[in-house]
């Protein structure tokens, strides 16, 4: 199947994007063929500063990268390296109700709360369906709030399908699992909007274990004395605890919770420690590609070009479909 | 100076589209660097037949190469074959506010009449300005209810180089004259939408110069006596042939006007015989071209390829602004 995400580069990915989105997608390399583009062009309606943008751009393919993605099982690409998808969006653009776009809840919550929209934030799930139709995608995985973006897709894809004959494959949402809870440092489901975040990378390698444990080890927790037995379900320590454990660990702190008399100190230097087990070895790997740019440049490169060879089969069938060629 | 000019392939042009615009625009590529691309992109929002839409694009090209367009003086080209300006057009997109978009006029009317936009006319002006920015643009000869997008262009243009640092070259507008009355077979203005109006070309160019007779046969005219004396000031018929005449032939025929004692058919057949022996060379190229569509396809061909390397290079100055690049 062919597999399309699409990630925003618009700053360090937190352990919540991680377990609820990055793991999940870069997981379906194994058994797909999974297309991975970092979209710029959607992040230029928000990142109006070009040095930030570029940073953004070239972090989100070492994140990927270091976290599992691998060129050689799956594409990786940035957005704007296929122009095919800008000639594409003008197309869908050119037949997509109104009615259809002002009904989507991104512009129409800006819009709710008395802010200034950009035709841009208006007019993102066209280019989201330009995206998706490039690559005959068959399954996107998305969050909730993005599966009615899908849906404008497929809506857009029908009405050119019916107007000009059956030209673009009609794509699947894949829900992301919301399963594995990701509390963040106040206990609240972790998340950029509430400042609660632990992230996977830091500026400074080096210094990244230790930020991160200082971090764990501020986690908020209750005034419960330490010898009560406690409850492990829906404790968000062990919540986090679990993210990184295995079974028999996560069974032996349940048992630890039931029993009492520890210290959330303990719980919080177990999740340090795993966590960094657990990430240890990317961060070890994206420190390796810093220093090796060419080669996350090349894999870039080689992406894009394997992405614009599908994409232009498909604007070509779109445009002699409609009568532009 | 650089002049572009978008033709709108929708159907073949009648006299008041030639007077009216497309002699003033082609005879700017005498002192200028004249731009011409066909509208192929724009024609999409209303053209949903892909036989029909080809079919105009080609019948445009050929309508330019009759009257006068050199291809070794001017750019003629197709609008879909330079992607570099859908490129653009997201670019601008992303930062153009809603509220300027909502002002234009096409939109607002169509609105206001109760219809169903779709986001191809409300963004109209985005993807126009991206047109006239591509080639950095100078001068763009419009009619009067263009201006406004005109202003729309240098709106984000502005903001754009406001943002990012000077990129975007901002356009003049240049009114077109609308000096030469060019009534239609009723007496009212010649337009599409009054269906009175007298073409340059007909399908079968050996019928034509009938054709064209016969309708010119069939205008209205008032009751007055033969043999009175008329005011030539104002008569539809004496200024469709004003159109076509010398000053000494005009100066003869606002005499016999003054005079009286004329029919008005013989006024008629003297338009029929003036009209023909202007647009008859256009008539006699447009046969030969049809016979030589190899030609006009290398034109656009070459046109093409001239327009990309400018809009090529536009692209790259606004992507590295913007941090694309």
């Amino acid at each position: 199947m062919r597999v399309l995400s699409g990630i925003q580069p618009t700053g360090r990915p937190h352990w919540g994007n991680f377990f609820g989105a990055i793991r999940q997608y870069i997981d379906l390399q194994e058994e797909n063929d999974g297309f991975y583009f970092i979209a710029d062009l959607h992040a230029l309606t928000t990142v109006r500063d070009p040095a930030r943008l570029r940073g953004y751009v070239i972090d989100a393919a070492l994140d990927l990268l270091a976290l599992g993605l691998d060129p050689a099982k799956a594409t990786m690409f940035v957005q704007s390296h296929v122009p095919e998808v800008s000639e594409l969006n003008w197309i869908l653009l050119s037949g997509a109700p109104m009615g259809l776009l002002e009904r989507c809840h991104a512009y129409k919550e800006k819009k709710a709360k008395g802010l200034v929209a950009d035709a841009g934030l208006f007019t993102y799930p066209v280019l989201m369906s330009a995206d998706i139709l490039a690559y005959d995608s068959q399954i996107v995985p998305v969050g909730e709030d993005q599966v009615q973006h899908i849906e404008v897709c497929r809506d857009l894809a029908g009405r050119f399908n019916h107007s000009f004959g059956e030209t673009f494959v009609l794509p699947k949402a894949k829900t992301l699992e919301n399963g594995a809870k990701v509390p963040g440092t106040d206990g609240q489901k972790m998340s950029k909007s509430y400042d609660n975040t632990l992230p996977l990378f830091c500026d400074d390698k080096l210094d990244t274990v230790k930020k991160i444990s200082k971090q764990i080890m501020r986690i908020t927790t209750d005034s419960r004395a330490m010898e009560d037995a406690k409850d492990p379900e829906g404790d968000h320590l062990y919540d986090l605890y679990r993210l990184f454990a295995s079974d028999a660990e996560v069974e032996a702190m349940a048992a630890m919770y039931r029993r009492g008399g520890f210290g959330y100190g303990e719980v919080k230097k177990a999740i340090a420690e795993a966590s960094e087990a657990y990430f240890g070895p990317a961060r070890e790997k994206r420190a390796d590609l810093e220093k090796n740019l060419d080669y996350v440049h090349e894999a870039l490169r080689a992406g894009a070009e394997r992405a614009r060879t599908v994409a232009a089969e498909v604007l070509s069938r779109a445009q002699t479909a409609c009568g532009l060629r």
